[in-house]
């Protein structure tokens, strides 16, 4: 067994992961503002590609055992909500 | 400050973060033998967006101090190496 062990705060981990996913809730609100000038493409793609970024992110946490499975989901279903309302605002605009 | 810890072995998050390298490694294999198969299309956007996920795990493990940076580093240049040679060999085709 290595002895090569890091002392990983459980909070640390949670917060780093809000923080990525609070960067991701912002490029969503920024798409929700630009849905009023035409000339602004949506990013789908881009957020599709930092969403998966994060659920990797998540993933490998849970592995590690930094946070539960069922933080990890609230975290990415909580901007899943926000994308959605996104991808609604852009339907009906 | 939180008693919540976790003692995490660095052994195990380097194991983790390699076993998602060496699954990307095996995609691009893959590419690379359908190369003889032009029914077969180039995944680079799948293969983009997996490299982006196992940055954003190997950036994580960085900052919780799971990994070092040059070992980080590394993981993510040899993948990029290697997707590099698939390029080159699919532009050569």
């Amino acid at each position: 067994m290595s002895i090569d062990a890091a002392l990983v705060h459980r909070d640390q981990a949670y917060d780093e992961l809000k923080a990525d996913a609070e960067k991701i809730r912002q490029l969503i609100e920024v798409q929700m503002e630009n849905l009023t000038m035409p000339q602004c493409p949506l990013y789908e793609e881009v957020l599709d590609t930092q969403m998966f970024g994060l659920s990797r992110e998540i993933d490998f946490a849970i592995r590690m055992n930094l946070i539960d499975e069922t933080t990890g989901k609230n975290i990415m279903a909580e901007l899943e909500r926000k994308l959605a309302e996104l991808h609604e605002a852009s339907v009906s605009k």
